[in-house]
């Protein structure tokens, strides 16, 4: 199918040699994504550090148009993409509720818009409320497109700057210790994050969550397949002080529907805050995709280890280099 | 009074040599366009078409900001006019939804709105839901005022792209077969081509609709005053195989409230399928002014003679010409 | 407290010299403006007049992003800062309506979301539903932040337009006799104009107001202890033919809650029409931060002395300052 070959592809002519040749030409979902690529994304994510602090206004990606089609309005998501094309000189064309204003409300295919969004730009970054709405964008588009979250689908962009946050913060992504913690049944950010680690060597992880959002069964047997070395635990402090990671996430309310008690008692149990930080080694970063509600306290915000915010800014470097690499190549 | 004498002016010197001076000041309704000027749009549209396809990044709008003013939603329409000023190197204003969010909602007029806005800005591309703002608009600025859409009234560039879209596909305007179909009563895209037409000598042009949204009066008496012909058809294939272009439009679910049945009734009978290309000559088209639900089946989408996403790429050079003459003039 | 060493810091090294040092590092309320500072300001307008008039394209602040976060919708006042913008080289990020559809909605901090934003932009201008919204978000932020409107608090941007265009319409600020007209209770634009014209010597000001939205009596004290004269008076007619400005107001219905009857009684008291023309000075103008409803009949606008429009535009002019100082020094 036209997506397979659009999609990543991955053709080592000379072992370990820097011939070896990465073609990407959407970003739909986490597991597309090798080792290799993952440190040659990462590569140019770096360049894009020092672009957007020491120089004044790129122009690398002058005269490109980036439409944002989001059908599900997420701020912070759309800033950050639109951000990362503006600090590379192109420009873009906004849509911050597609669903509700589009043709789509008059019952137009996805298929169909795709073809006339395709006709006013170069990329199309698109978030939308039904999983697979990405990949059957992609198999339409004849321009690249980027998936900014296809509903409980995949939200591939938050993995790989999750992934390039540990390597900044950690400096090493095979050998590390994660603790995944909080919502793992819904969150598609751990989920997502948990294929990335995947590929790394001598990878732990800890599940610390509720009983109600427990980690599935299809990605305890995907990191068991692969080798990833797993193990479900209700101490948060336990696993604190023995991870490289503690990967804090929201408990999504709007998961429980009627049940307030059941979101109530599952959104207080995990909670990181100070009793957290002292057990935690002095190398240890706290992580969160953010927003954050109560689940990480504001007295943590001010140690070191808090991590968070500079991951929210990794997002900025791991678009623009996505963006830079869609449109002009490696 | 003052929309007159700021609207299309056209004074020709010397008969039939260049030296004739086209104005154009603003963009209200589609019979302000006669023969000439659209000729010369149309050849504006095509330089167009080269500078997106072959100049990465034009400059020539640098500096102008165009406000889009939507009052009604449209994606569709105001990203394709982004686009085209962006793509010619200017900035863009964007109000997604100005009935909600703006003063409007605190009881200003349009008038007071206009001379706001036309104090930020180079060029205003208005949508609204009133039959004639945009030319009450045009009256107040002093700045062009393209009509981007008024309520059920005009929406010229969407009939101006229609013309050019079929010159582009036929190769000529004079003595060509048009099949109107669908909506021919609320559809204000048919309603505007039709007035455009007139413009042509040998112009035939079938009108094929369910009984509920038949062509109304005013524009039969407008093509038979013109001197274009004119017939009802029942029968899609007879008038399929006769026609240089099979305009099909989509059956507005929102005119027909309460009765559905209706709406049921209407929507069903007249769809392009695989049989209707049967019947249809070689050089012929099938357009359609987007969205489409059914009333033209998907397996159509793949024969070179869908030519509707070539039209709706059609609708950024028009914009771009239109905005490239508003701003720098001709 | 962190907001105090950020805010506007004054310190004239040389008395009457030029060497006197201001530092601007966020707009947060009218009363952070001495007579220097507002002076300093009201140059760089006057600059910004000649570049959005005869220079095509300022690059001035170029390779900068600035993001307007409005909680509350606010087309006027968005696009006015857009505006300023683009007029001046820069990019913009935007979110026309971030209460509804960010994270904020999900229970987010402004803090947090202060944090986030601030790592994708060069300054953010905010527009919030609360009061003192704007002074947490300058507390957090390590990049400048506008106030464009928290709640029934501050205007600021609209406070210095209001000041500039009577210099730049009557030609002084000492001495002036102003006429506040209308909701002088609830109305910030007032309220804050009042606070910046105790800068200035010999001036007074008339209250013209139903009683149900009399001024209320901190601004009166605010003006007696800084040495400005002033009156309340239920005869407008008397008040216009002594005013250099009569400044009018729109009576704001969403006020009154179920009290529709005292809205209609309060709205119709006090109207600028032609009358009120016919008593005032040859010199003296009418003002309105619009939108305007019926407090102003339509036919004033043609008189010279309406100068509302042109306050607006000066709002521009007042905003591409502000962006220019807050990013280059001044």
């Amino acid at each position: 199918n036209r997506f397979q070959c659009r999609s990543l592809d991955f053709e080592r002519t000379v072992p370990n040699v820097v011939e070896r040749k990465l073609t990407l030409n959407d970003v739909i979902e986490a597991q597309q994504f090798d080792r290799d690529t993952l440190s040659s994304i990462f590569e140019v994510a770096r360049e894009m550090e020092s672009i957007e602090q020491y120089s004044a206004g790129s122009e690398m990606l002058k005269g490109y148009l980036m439409a944002t089609l989001f059908y599900e309005p997420s701020t912070r998501t759309r800033l950050s993409f639109e951000s990362a094309m503006k600090r590379l000189g192109g420009e873009v064309l906004t849509t911050e509720n597609a669903r509700e204003f589009s043709s789509a409300s008059k019952g137009e295919t996805l298929e169909d818009t795709i073809r006339t969004v395709e006709g006013y730009s170069d990329i199309i970054v698109m978030r939308h409320f039904e999983s697979g709405a990405a990949r059957r964008a992609a198999a339409t588009a004849s321009i690249p497109i980027i998936n900014a979250g296809d509903g409980p689908g995949q939200h591939p962009t938050q993995a790989l700057l999750d992934v390039y946050t540990i390597e900044r913060e950690i400096g090493k992504l095979d050998g590390i210790t994660v603790g995944l913690v909080g919502d793992l049944a819904y969150g598609r950010t751990v989920r997502s994050l948990a294929y990335l680690l995947a590929n790394y060597k001598d990878v732990k992880i800890y599940f610390v969550s509720p009983d109600v959002v427990k980690m599935k069964d299809d990605i305890k047997d995907y990191l068991t397949s692969n080798g990833v070395e797993w193990e479900e635990s209700a101490d948060l402090l336990d696993v604190a002080s023995k991870c490289d990671i503690v990967y804090q996430t929201r408990i999504q309310r709007e998961r429980f529907g009627e049940r307030i008690d059941l979101y109530e008692a599952a959104r207080g149990k995990y909670i990181v805050d100070q009793s957290t930080l002292d057990v935690m080694q002095k190398h240890a970063v706290v992580m969160h995709p953010l927003p954050r509600l109560d689940e990480i306290t504001v007295d943590v915000d001010k140690d070191p280890r808090a991590a968070y915010f500079r991951q929210a800014k990794n997002g900025l470097y791991i678009r623009m280099a996505l963006l830079k690499i869609l449109l002009l190549g490696w």
